[in-house]
């Protein structure tokens, strides 16, 4: 009854050594409960003499030659843990012509290379799996792909960057600057020392892409997703947004109405009272909605070496003990194609922060702007903190507008003589 | 390549008149993306003349014999939406004993006849499935079986039941008392006249039985589960639980110590820094502790039409597409005998709030007779609202606690001099 699963990891670092990890402490209670019985047969790793895990699998598993993985008939699965593109893609591309099923926490490589390994494991009869790719160890791929299949998601919004909730948590929490915040983050390794791929919001798009993919039945290419980073926000928009009852979280925004979709990922105030709001420090969130199941949010720790093995875990059981593998069916292939919405033509709530001269009609000059631009006015708060240089900071909260019309807004305002400089805008979402 | 799966729907109040319009408008998408035509075959209602939602779907589908539906050799799923237990019981076991794969919501008849119900299914390899059983339209039971496979679960606590999280919300958020909230609800149709099986737990101690017998491997029986309602719950400790930043919520706990459960359902203080006390009004959220995840949230709609339909239809393409139904795998048959810890000898933070007569040496002596108890104080708060009455409040806020220990220090408490009353005494998770 008990099926045997020989299977290999590509990578020994955190990942790749929290996969033997959990396998290995697991090993009994897994083939209790699951009727499978794994075997980690081969680890690939560079080299043998500068690997620093070196000592904690048996010497004889390591491997430096992908060959021996390949041309091992009773390896049936490869776990890919290296990250990157190169080697990687070549790899998982090599091992499912081989008839291997592939599991993979590499969301660069499956964002960019999608439709390559969906073809060739379809061309094998191989399975590919991706749990660990967005979320780390939350569920968020099998709950799309298993749980909401009576549904049509209409919205996907996900904190899905656990190093720059970390720094906007910090921020909010002790009143510093971004600056200040990322060196700490660094130093405690929470940042890579070129913090690009999380800070200017590269991870976060590569998880969209995949994650959008999915929801909405419809290839999402990187290159469709707008992307803004963390970097220009400043401890006086985190301390205004605070005082409005609100909190700045970089957030991956997927929507789809009738027909159309939009896909982007950038810095975004949130009231305190939505679900995503709560989710601080390193801590992933993502919240969908679908027409029947409504708002659901899923929330853990969006990486790390346990957590990110147990999603890759779970693949591999679910994987082993799955009749048939399955492929992707996305709506391009299908339905009438998708219209990705113009990058600037989104509706959303916009915050805009800025400095005007503290005299008689500047506010009703800015107000008459915005309606004139077809952007209408929320809510208007005045902070006279700058009084003794006779200026006034003023914050505007707008209902739904079009980005477009904000965009024409914004360049009349910065013309207006009464204001002084615009000094923050940002998405507002429900 | 589309498989055809023939259905039948036993019930057709809210949730099955929901499955069967989440089908149908679905039924297109369905098909393309999960490769499976599923058609409603059978409606059984016990009276078509006063059948309300008998216009929803053709006359020709209704029955109100289960034979038509048994001895149909083309129906391979039966959906059981009836709720309680008689006849829902024969009928699943019935359904099973035909070889028919069966999708329940009924959360009492799963939580009361559960190990029938596997044995049946085993006999005979139908299938058993019941994602809308817990947590409504939450994926709560794909995640612990599809999901966390890798992970010894450690801590489960679960706002599980809408109605009590509605009624103790609005309680928190207006200040109002139980019998006028609840009033207000069934007014509302959020409870139901006879509101015991969600004020008094029952609900939630049947979804409690289900989740944690997957979560710890163990079945856990109704009987072995501790149970305290709503009811005592008063608009004072919500207020004082307010002021010190906690926040009460009808919780289902779940937690394995080595080889040791325990199992309860009562009123809970948790710090508002909790993702569960962030869960508002109807919404349910699930927290799990798996050794490999960590900690995971999810939250959605616990009830309601499409939520619930939203499950049972991911139910029925999950096993319509499995190869081979998967049953139960409890350790109580494969490992040591699980030990259930004693319904009073767990440990928790207890919040004690009595009347003290306001005199030299009350704190002192309240205090000493606590810590003889081995109940040692993690903070105590004096509230001077009764100062006229020469009476104060004092709340104490225990560190970790047996239970056994705190009860007997409570009657010692209640018989000095100076304790006018103990007036409420509640359990704090972290």
């Amino acid at each position: 009854m008990t099926k045997q699963v020989n299977i290999a990891i590509l990578g020994f670092g955190t990942v790749g050594s929290g996969v033997y990890q959990v396998l290995t402490e697991g090993k009994e209670s897994i083939k209790h409960r699951e009727l499978v019985n794994i075997d980690v047969r081969r680890i690939l790793v560079r080299d043998l003499v500068t690997e620093r895990n070196i000592g904690l699998a048996p010497i004889e598993t390591f491997a430096t030659d992908f060959a021996d993985i390949i041309n091992d008939p009773e390896i049936s699965i490869v776990v890919e843990c290296m990250g990157g593109t190169v080697p990687a893609k070549d790899y998982i591309l090599g091992a499912l012509a081989a008839g291997k099923t592939v599991v993979t926490s590499n969301k660069e490589v499956l964002a960019k290379h999608w439709p390559e390994f969906e073809r060739q494991a379809k061309a094998t009869g191989a399975g590919l799996y991706f749990e660990a790719t967005a979320g780390g160890g939350v569920p968020i791929i099998r709950t799309l792909l298993d749980s909401m299949q009576g549904n049509n998601i209409t919205h996907l919004m996900g904190i899905v960057n656990g190093t720059t909730n970390y720094i906007l948590t910090k921020m909010a929490d002790e009143g510093r600057p971004y600056a200040e915040v990322l060196a700490e983050a660094q130093k405690l390794g929470y940042a890579e020392a070129n913090p690009s791929a999380d800070v200017d919001g590269w991870d976060s798009v590569y998880k969209l892409s995949i994650l959008a993919s999915i929801a909405f039945h419809a290839r999402v290419n990187i290159d469709d997703i707008y992307r803004e980073g963390i970097s220009l926000v400043s401890a006086e928009d985190i301390a205004v947004a605070k005082k409005l009852g609100y909190t700045i979280k970089l957030l991956a925004i997927g929507k789809k109405m009738n027909n159309n979709l939009e896909v982007r990922v950038h810095p975004t105030m949130l009231h305190n009272s939505h679900p995503l709001a709560n989710v601080s420090g390193v801590f992933n969130g993502i919240f969908l909605t679908g027409d029947a199941v409504d708002d659901i949010m899923l929330y853990g720790r969006g990486a790390g070496k346990l957590p990110t093995a147990s999603a890759i875990v779970s693949d591999i059981i679910y994987a082993s003990n799955v009749a048939e593998h399955r492929y992707m069916t996305f709506v391009n292939e299908f339905d009438a194609p998708q219209w990705l919405v113009h990058q600037k033509d989104w509706l959303s709530g916009y915050f805009i922060r800025l400095t005007a001269s503290d005299e008689l009609g500047s506010l009703s000059k800015i107000a008459g702007v915005l309606g004139d631009s077809g952007v209408s006015v929320h809510s208007v708060m005045q902070f006279n903190e700058n009084a003794h240089k006779n200026t006034a900071e003023l914050v505007f909260i707008t209902d739904t507008a079009r980005e477009l019309s904000v965009q024409s807004a914004l360049a009349r305002l910065r013309a207006l003589s009464c204001v002084i400089s615009v000094d923050s805008v940002m998405r507002v979402e429900e």
